[in-house]
């Protein structure tokens, strides 16, 4: 006999993640939870599905698992500015100890950046996975957008990109302490830099989940232009091509996501953001992404193609 | 070669799904939606997750199951008395044919409830499962609540309970068009009732997901009082018991969920409701939830047991 559905989410769940909010009128353990907004506020909500196989590999530690698919629920609030302040978790595990080690992973997440647990659904199913929505907030009519970039912006980043898809290749590969795998642990959503982004007053920014020629891509599609991105000007461009290579450094780049950088366009003037954020190229008329490396244009063929598809 | 996610994306859920709300600042297709919520209203969230094999037989028709799931989903806003505005859908798909069932099948359902689809994420995944979270709204302070009842209400109850694990017991066993398998079709959730309820001024209410036992379980322990059910009063209680005998209704009603009927509590005095909602018993001081069939006590045993459970 196992240990019961309620008295699992009970021990799980119950009185876990972040402090309650000021917002909210009824927290965990209703039907819904209910939730007030300060007014001049809106409501920012994203949600974001973790899969074992398809999101982390099957040996990789399951409370890792767990905490790093709450880090890129709330990567996503980072892109838009907001300030995070709930979650709902939707646990699906094979069995009660892996609701456990999921549960225990992602309440530490939740904690860790302080975001209150309002709710949630704990099932049984074949394949762990967890779906994780946020909510945050932002002052009304700030939220940062992909369609806000201008023809005239340049192009900056904040974090680095590259380094997790190098050490998830690690990891498959056997090498459990490759000079990259800490960086599948040390997943951080950029939420303090996305709050001072936009009170910065930038107006464009995504977060880099699926490489970085995708995310640019999702830029420049929304805002109608192209964009030219130099690599080598990217945090860390040395290392990846001294650790592993330009070609690998290339690829990781381009179509490695989960590093969960910002990825932001501003005017050139907005000098400012120098230090903090890291000019990496600028926007054009056109459409489309170009990477280079310093002067030298790099193809399709040489990324080994488009990047991940889930449906391709 | 595969649709490509981005192309089944756009042709499965863009434009699907309700209208777009007065509320909302930022709809599909950023990284986060963006909403405002109107002064004196509070922001009422659920999310449910809905798995092959687990809440759906394999052979059972995907698009139909991704409706149910988002009317499951939609249930808890009516249990709270919200007015439904906002989803967003977490689909996890063997295949992108999968991710086109559920697509339809969720999407329709949005649209007949005038739900917005305000986002979501598609994923592959070995096992077909959605998770639906959504939002509705509520004037401050008026969301009805388990913890609300009081020792002298009375217990009633809009809609049928045990029609629904009928017609799956029917389905499994084969009787595909058994009397009782159209319920697997018909779920409705009880959206204008809540919204009613609660306008009435009912201050406690829960949808009946999990069976009739448990949910009341549910209000009798967060109001810390019993309640005390007779079952012959149930809305075709005689139906159940003529088609599929008194021990067979018994075990349905108990302990089938997914009718998504409300059950809700209120004083004796509040008359009114009948006609609206039927009259199934009371609270009183104590603890429980008894069951009975006239002046005949239905004990545990008779039951088979307390119900489902994902990890008994």
């Amino acid at each position: 006999m196992g240990v019961g559905e309620f008295n699992l989410i009970q021990a799980c769940f119950a009185g876990q993640g972040g402090n309650p909010k000021s917002g909210t009128r009824l927290g965990i353990g209703d039907d819904a939870s209910v939730h007030h907004l300060a007014r001049g506020m809106e409501l920012v909500v994203s949600t974001d599905s973790a899969i074992e196989s398809i999101h982390w590999p099957n040996d990789f530690p399951l409370p890792q698992a767990a905490d790093r698919a709450v880090c890129a629920a709330l990567s996503d609030l980072a892109a838009m500015g907001a300030e995070p302040l709930y979650a709902w978790l939707n646990v699906m595990a094979q069995d009660s100890k892996s609701v456990s080690a999921m549960g225990d992973g992602a309440c530490a997440a939740l904690a860790r950046y302080d975001v209150e647990l309002s709710g949630g659904d704990t099932c049984r199913s074949l394949v762990n996975s967890l779906s994780v929505t946020v909510a945050g907030q932002l002052p009304a009519g700030t939220a940062m957008r992909r369609s806000e970039a201008n023809e005239k912006d340049a192009v900056w980043i904040v974090g680095k990109a590259g380094f997790h898809a190098l050490g998830l290749q690690q990891w498959m590969g056997g090498k459990k302490k490759g000079y990259f795998v800490n960086y599948l642990q040390e997943i951080k959503p950029k939420l303090e830099a996305g709050v001072r982004l936009r009170e910065l007053g930038v107006r464009c920014c995504i977060d880099i989940s699926d490489g970085l020629l995708q995310d640019a891509g999702h830029i420049a599609d929304a805002s109608r232009l192209a964009m030219d991105i130099d690599l080598s000007l990217l945090p860390g461009w040395d290392i990846l091509c001294r650790k592993a290579g330009e070609k690998h450094a290339l690829r990781a780049v381009a179509h490695g996501g989960e590093d969960y950088a910002l990825l932001l366009t501003a005017p050139d003037a907005m000098r400012f953001l120098d230090g903090f954020a890291v000019k990496i190229g600028h926007c054009a008329i056109g459409s489309g992404v170009s990477l280079r490396v310093g002067k030298r244009s790099i193809g399709v063929a040489e990324l080994g193609g488009k990047g991940y598809d889930h449906f391709d």
